[in-house]
């Protein structure tokens, strides 16, 4: 069972893995890359990952057999682990809990080779409902107190599959930067009676230096203080605390603004490694004071000792440069290949 | 001049450079490696850099000459400037303020090829004297609220030179991390009557299960939440706030600890890259509560979306693997060299 480790001082909680720990030799050498026919997520070897734990598929097709376009499975080398009890221990001076939480995988396509932002927009929705059914889903268990939704592209992104995925991990606890970001969220609303995003989304669609895509729901735009060069975060434009209350409508603007913002990104910086980030409302919290946003961090720079020291960024490329290099690209031609308008499986 | 942002939630701050900032093409590709003889920081090629601010130089040799063991210069692409000011401005609601701040980069030897672990007990102490002279003379200028010593090891670890050296990052405000940690200290001290790491020096020789190395002033350790494989903290002994307040034995006591674990890092994970980041209390504080340690952060895992989602880590080695591994190191015989047993330039 992985550990939960409190920090003493900062109170940051660490997942340390107490079995199957890694040896100084495991970290010799890079992954084998996954490669077509070999790929646990490939159509045909559903039975290379644990049974799955829902799937979109043909009515016809059977559980953990082809037939499904999108299908989310336990990871098979859980940073956490569902069995397990969520009671702190002391050990001495330092706290530790059970490494209990749930650790999922979205398989978001069926091809090896497709990148999400090379999917249909019909396929890029039924992704968004299997990431909103998995949270809400996951929710009704009352020992979760946050659910995180992510993605890691590109090995310096910290992907080990090359197959596209997302993944959830639940955890036991509010994780620390969620619960400042919900602090200055509450400290900005005594202070000035407004939504902190919402004054965001105000200001930048007046001062239209940083939007770069925008339709009926949603807004890109690269954030005024980006931490990483053409870091581009995606929000409704009305306030909406909960990432699954998103309605019908919603799903399929988010899905057009996903495929937009992100076939700029890889037009832009030529398929460069990122980390896409969903923030949203913790599970049980009432904090509908909070307005959630998908951040899309693309690794081009090192975090190095000043970020490691301090906790803040060095960013290379002004936010302003970042969005107006992406508003070119949205006129390039390169959105939606010919491939793309004929769905695959919806 | 580059700007530092504030961002309107989580009030963290970002160094963005306005000027020559970096385009989508300048990310293609990976830098040039500073190979031998084209390197500004080897011996020889001193007018390659700014002037020098101070060096360890024999007595007959000029500044910007060769006759130099460590040498601290300007950088000459700084992060942040020390021209501008430290008025905040308000644009809209953001704020910002002129990229103000120091970056000087420290060279630890005139030797290309010659890694810090690789370097004599006498050349160690006298690169911790110029980190220490540094941090003194930067302090003078009052606008500086925080001094950041870091080394980055490695291109993972976010070096862009190989020849050896560490950089210094004065800031005009005390950063996130450290504020964090300094109200952990104090939040410790109210609750118990003790300096936490004080308690955490005690339990870790008293378990015995984390420590690495010991001498008469420093213990070596890896910390109980280790948030990277292999993490190893360097801390005094004695409750001690400031890194500059340190005297001539725990400067030879803090050459020799740095050596030991760096050379039983480098050898059981075969070179890895790392940061070095140093701790100690803010410039104009009072902290005496607080404590100062080095921390080393070898880069073996990602950070990508669960860090960045989260502020949490996940860490696949524990701290107690971690520590036995590196105490076999301290036996192999890897240590000292024999090419180091003459110093080079001391």
């Amino acid at each position: 069972m992985p550990e939960w480790r409190k920090d003493p001082v900062v109170q940051r909680w660490v997942i340390i893995a107490t079995e199957r720990s890694k040896r100084p030799t495991d970290y010799l050498g890079a992954p084998d890359a996954c490669q077509g026919c070999e790929c646990p997520l490939c159509e045909g070897h559903e039975e290379e990952t644990p049974p799955e734990i829902v799937a979109f598929r043909e009515k016809e097709s059977k559980a953990d057999r082809p037939g499904w376009w999108v299908r989310v499975v336990p990871n098979k080398f859980p940073a956490v682990r569902i069995e397990g009890g969520t009671v702190q221990r002391r050990q001495g001076i330092y706290d530790v809990m059970d490494g209990f939480g749930a650790h999922e995988v979205i398989v978001e396509t069926t091809e090896h080779a497709r990148l999400l932002h090379e999917v249909s927009p019909y396929q890029m929705a039924e992704i968004i409902w299997a990431w909103r059914y998995r949270m809400l889903d996951l929710r009704r268990d009352r020992r979760f107190k946050y659910i995180l939704l992510f993605k890691n592209f590109g090995a310096v992104g910290g992907a080990s599959l090359e197959h596209s995925h997302s993944q959830i991990i639940a955890t036991p606890m509010v994780p620390l930067d969620v619960h400042e970001e919900i602090q200055g969220t509450r400290e900005y609303r005594e202070r000035t009676g407004n939504c902190v995003f919402c004054d965001v989304i105000r200001q930048e669609l007046a001062e239209d230096a940083r939007v770069v895509h925008q339709n009926e729901s949603f807004i890109s735009f690269a954030p005024y203080a980006s931490r990483f060069p053409f870091e581009t975060w995606i929000i409704p434009r009305e306030h909406q605390a909960d990432f699954a209350a998103m309605g019908e409508d919603e799903v399929h603007s988010l899905a057009r603004i996903l495929l937009d913002t992100l076939g700029g990104l890889m037009y832009t910086l030529r398929t460069p490694p990122y980390n896409l980030v969903l923030h949203t409302t913790p599970v049980n919290g009432t904090e509908h004071d909070y307005h959630w946003h998908i951040e899309i961090l693309p690794r081009l720079t090192r975090m190095a000792g000043f970020e490691l020291g301090t906790g803040y960024f060095i960013n290379p490329t002004p936010p302003e440069v970042a969005a107006q290099e992406l508003r070119m690209a949205r006129t390039s031609g390169y959105l939606r290949p010919p491939r793309e308008e004929v769905p695959q499986y919806v």
